[in-house]
């Protein structure tokens, strides 16, 4: 086994599921340790599985680290280079679906303990607070419009040290969670909640409910346009 | 589109805003994710909107990255030179406006959904806690001038990795959010606090009430002394 | 006395459980500052923990700063070098009794004060949140075995400024915590859990109950087998 | 004027008590922003205290940055050097009390609002979680002891990159607070828990009590006696 790209993109994105979707059953299934741990344990908990996402994405053979196919189509929009915008995808959503199996059998127990379906569906997908289709749409746009500036806005610093531009990255995430995750969730990364939604239809859980496929587009399609906005505006201000 | 300080300015604000009043929101307005979220999710959201802030401002052409009118007059007073105050401080409005009204477009079904209009306020302008004329202001200057001689201190420090610095002006808003919020939610800045409270007054905001402009000049004009004494003493430190 | 590998992880996991369990006791046990923290206070307090532990075991002579039988144990196999496994976990449990001791005596108005027998166990080992021998096993395999990729990824990162690894060290064991924490309080470490189940038997605890070691050789066989799997499979990608 | 060590022990330590003091006054005073905020951001803010007042004590001339007599002390007992003992120690106890005047004039309306005295002393000076004379000074001295440890620690690492070595050392007091913190809200600082107790008896706070001084000499010896304790040890281990 050798590393590539798609070697890394796949365990990436592995990584940020089993570790962000791993933080919100700690904070949202019963029983557990980390039960009512509140939105500081979540948000916290997702900006650290980005940083360690990138850093399985960079060891195992992807250095750009994407790990979310809206960052990768912003990337391609705005280098005009489409060529591995299919094999990462694909490398994202196969990692993200298996992130979210890790999930369900490492808080095995847990799910029969936990009556709510809708909080069994939260540990894999993202959900509207209030379900408000042009809202909600507009909420994960604007989310990645501004991952992807941030993005550009630490990419644009000279000489960041080794290591240390990840953890911007995570700082970023953290930030979004924090302060733009409160309508829907922030999926802002169209992996992140459709390889785990499929995962959720797929896997026996214990006491499940439906797996809300009506909201299911707007978390996949709301960041790959934020994403291609986002290229294109900078894509302007470049010229 | 051309990069320049004016635009750095702007769009630095714009993201501090849309971060910094976000996380208001998020733990404030009714049935968010992060409702109830309490106080250190509010201050690490500053903490970390100033970091995003200060990184866009640079990334968009202005590297000093202010992204605060009491930070540019401080400077002003201690170079002596005043040629960039008036456009700064432009820019500094425009973005913190901006970043106001995109905070509520962001929030957009949960203004309906909540009752309290200065919990509605309270995610664009900060207020009192105990509301005092005198000692408000009194804190609105002290928290500004140890802003100024945070940024100082770390400025101080020669050979900071790039990006580092950034990150320690995010860690010392993060103190005094910790430290010194509990007063007057700590503006510190007069266009944080100027910018969205004329978007409150001119927005359609769902239930709102008064702008509470009484309160208004203090987080304008207490910032602005608070920077200016700060410059006037390492000034005369300096001599 | 000289510094010495043995020394720097005696005194690394003593630091390390000091620290670990002592943010333990002061959510956990009553009538303290930190009673009732959460679980942010818990897994923040050990991922520091981790962090000041590498800082002392590698300022008293062990560079590499294992301060964890299952990370000696994962190297080994990966380097096939097994010479320095014996003294590095004998000083390792050493340690970690060592600094349970001292969470003893640093808490020790606190035994008395706290009524229930599991919560003053918890201050020492961990505990499954739900009693099931095959997925408490399989979840500290799990979150070792990711413990053991996140160190190779972190690793594989060239010329990281000195500290800063120590640091995403740190991150990487509070993103643990947050994340995969909640089945069974991640002891993902055998000296972390037995040292101080020992020193719980041991010492004379006001108001104690037993030891659970029916459940004790899950967070040592677990650790052991998830960092021994992740060596394999880091050693078949690098083939 | 000229920066000093003088200078910047005192103005360093006056931001570490305005920011200590304050975030406890945040947390524990009613009607504040940060009311019950809880022990993370008591520890959090402290943390934050502690890197921003070494960034101030190092630019207004201490570039050892003290800003603690247990780490001048233990610092004269490594050395053999007491010759800046008297005048750093007495730097640092003008700094806490002025400091501490600080935090009382930014919290000015909260100590009328606030009934209990106990809770506007803590504002001030620490105290004992369950009163005992004895185990209450060995977590004083244990808990500077390992301070100074910690500090060691960080200190042999070399070539840590500017400001990167006081942010760590920032980490290690909120490490030190969430782990150590219980039992008597370590202080483990004896001008932090002097000066500003000195403060609490003169200054003429709304509906204060009595400023316990009967417990005020374990805060100040303990911490005294656990950094010549781990001078001691570190001289006989560097041997």
């Amino acid at each position: 086994m050798t590393s590539s790209p798609f070697l890394g993109e796949l365990l990436g994105t592995l990584v940020l599921m089993l570790l962000g979707d791993g933080v919100v059953a700690n904070v949202v299934l019963k029983q557990t340790k980390g039960n009512g741990g509140g939105w500081i344990v979540i948000a916290t908990g997702w900006g650290l599985a980005v940083l360690m996402g990138i850093f399985t994405a960079q060891a195992f053979g992807s250095p750009e680290a994407h790990i979310n196919p809206a960052v990768t189509l912003g990337n391609a929009v705005m280098s005009g280079d489409y060529s591995n915008v299919l094999s990462f995808i694909t490398a994202q959503m196969i990692g993200a679906f298996l992130g979210a199996v890790l999930v369900w059998i490492h808080y095995m127990p847990h799910w029969a303990a936990t009556e709510d379906p809708a909080d069994k569906l939260a540990c894999f997908a993202t959900g509207p607070a209030i379900r408000a289709t042009g809202p909600n749409f507009v909420s994960e746009v604007l989310a990645t419009l501004f991952l992807i500036v941030g993005l550009y806005g630490i990419g644009q610093t000279e000489a960041i040290p080794p290591g240390f531009g990840p953890y911007l990255v995570g700082m970023l995430v953290w930030s979004i969670g924090l302060s733009l995750g409160g309508p829907t969730g922030y999926a802002v990364n169209p992996a992140r909640d459709l390889g785990p939604r499929v995962a959720h239809a797929l896997l026996p859980i214990a006491g499940k409910g439906p797996s809300d496929w009506a909201y299911g587009w707007i978390p996949v399609v709301g960041p790959f346009v934020g994403a291609a906005v986002a290229a294109v505006l900078l894509g302007l201000f470049s010229v």
